[in-house]
């Protein structure tokens, strides 16, 4: 089985460091005192580098949060993806206690649970605020806990990048015909999709999208939007820029706590967690809509080339993608509550933004 | 100058029952002690009556969560509108100190600054996600405190609305002829473009407009979105609900709060505040996406006739929304300067959402 992992900034660090730090400090939270100023120093393993921007900077943001709602009861020490543990093993780590926090991203963890690839991103799927909506009003965030709870792991959402873009293309395509042999790199259910049309999808990290596309050992790489795109400089790497983002019309980050951990909190503590989570989750869709507009003006000024996919290519990715999902909902009780609650809440709201968001959208040009 | 003022919740509530209450607590948070176990009780005043959907819900949940996360270090007494004092004189209320909280929306207030109006809702402009995107990495915060600086009072985004309707009409809309001398019920500034385009806007208490459109008192009357307006029953007493909502293609409620009463909290209660309400905010949408779509499949269960404003009636609005904006922004320095950032921010984003939601929202259908 490919390893394949979206976002790959998991991958961007490719250095394990793994076990650094172990010794530093036993976790406190087994101190005998029942006093409310029992403290606990915890440490958070995240998927990426130091203060990668959106990313890397949320995991910061809420442990600086907690810290200060806290006084200093709860302290956590953040560790890019390397330093404790490789990113690929922040769901394990956090399972068995070597960490009581992780942050990432649900499909990392597709080889423990494919059911774990509903909670990031579904091809032409629910949009950000939709998903938010999903998870916290209706049975999203329940389903998540009962897919992680076998692992003794409790998830929460903790952001979204808002919807993607297409990815980077060195060659054009203007038919479905142009998908077939095509070198992609393409993670999650996308990419599930595209081999199904005919490309070739590689495993790649994040940290090689750049120099594989200069040297066209690929033809095209899908990475994030503008803000974490531009970061890495890809418009120097590959002609043409393609929306839209159909694999991933949103994407939710993910922040784990291992269940015992959050079992030792006296409620006060689990109150501010959960409302810190939940003001971080907030804080990273605002952080890619301001940043996103701001770096797209920026490429556009680098005139990249901006391409829209073809409607014909479009309609099979849709088509393609409906039985790659009925696929993942065929494999298990779970899965298939899962798929029929998202879907259920996706043909209500559609209605619902036809005559509201898309109306808004469309006007405003 | 009429007193107008959208949602119209505030004027649900007819009695006024200032003062009710006054006498039952001195305000705790002048105590002595400056251990850091000192409590405060805390009053918050709502415009909206109790438990109201969304809006009053809002207000007991954050309520509810700053005293679970403080342990009861802070405990907040929520009143309902006209139970301590008038919604419409919150605003006076937490200035002066009579209550440390209130929970409304920003143009309520524009008899005090007419400044207030930009931070609820603007005409064709920003939707939910960009509001906070604004409000939150761009400079909107800033401004709004700027703006409510001077009264003592500090301003807090608490949630959102969502894109609203454009109201229930029994009257069909076919050309910008149907637009004058109909007597609409329609508050701040889309009130005014629709009394330039020959409409003749009155005032009327939310509580009315049941039987004002009944009664053919009214032709029309905007009110807020399915999910409330499911909640009034309006669907009976009009034969047409329009869209879009191009008043109001978003609208923020504000949390405020007295400068003084805010500065006697330690750090750690304030960083508490702070995450509760932004996480609140988060709740609120996420509360009118999810009811807003099952509202809308019951609505259509019950034939509600939708329909939709023609294009020569929706350019009309948009060109005389700019005049209005404009004149707003022309009467003060802070004027311009909210008008500026919003709309820079604005332009930018339409291109990136061009390029993602807007495809999305298409393409979905």
């Amino acid at each position: 089985m490919k390893r394949r992992h979206s976002f790959a900034f998991a991958a961007l660090v490719t250095a394990c460091l793994a076990l650094v730090g172990c010794k530093e400090d036993a976790a406190d939270n087994t101190q005998a005192s029942a006093a409310p100023q029992q403290s606990f120093n915890w440490k958070m393993v995240t998927a990426w580098p130091k203060n990668y921007p959106g990313l890397g900077t949320s995991a910061e943001r809420v442990a600086e949060r907690i810290n200060s709602m806290t006084d200093g009861r709860i302290t956590i020490k953040v560790y890019a993806g390397g330093e404790l543990v490789p990113p690929l093993e922040i769901f394990d780590a956090v399972s068995r206690g070597t960490a009581q926090m992780g942050h990432g991203a649900a499909y990392y963890w597709k080889g423990k649970t494919d059911t774990a690839q509903f909670f990031t991103s579904v091809p032409f799927g629910l949009s950000a605020i939709e998903m938010n909506a999903w998870l916290h009003k209706g049975d999203g965030l329940k389903l998540w806990e009962e897919a992680y709870a076998p692992f003794g792991v409790k998830p929460f959402a903790i952001g979204n990048s808002g919807m993607q873009m297409g990815g980077w293309f060195n060659k054009e395509i203007n038919s479905l015909d142009d998908i077939k042999g095509l070198k992609i790199r393409m993670p999650g259910l996308g990419g599930e999709v595209l081999d199904r049309l005919g490309a070739t999808t590689v495993n790649l990290p994040g940290s090689e999208v750049f120099t594989a596309l200069q040297t066209n050992a690929i033809d095209a790489s899908d990475w994030v939007n503008p803000y974490n795109d531009l970061a890495f400089g890809l418009h120097k790497a590959a002609k043409y820029y393609y929306y839209p983002g159909w694999q991933e019309p949103q994407a939710v980050l993910e922040l784990i706590i291992n269940q015992e951990a959050w079992n030792s909190l006296p409620a006060d503590l689990q109150a501010i967690v959960t409302e810190a989570i939940r003001a971080g989750n907030a804080d990273m869709l605002d952080d890619y809509t301001w940043n996103n507009a701001r770096a797209l003006a920026e490429l556009k000024d680098a005139d990249v080339q901006l391409r829209r996919f073809p409607n014909e290519v479009l309609n099979a990715m849709q088509v393609e993608s409906a039985k790659v999902l009925e696929d993942l909902a065929s494999k298990s009780d779970l899965n298939r509550r899962i798929w029929d609650s998202m879907q259920a809440f996706q043909k209500q709201i559609t209605l619902m933004h036809e005559i509201s968001e898309k109306e808004l959208y469309n006007w405003r040009d």
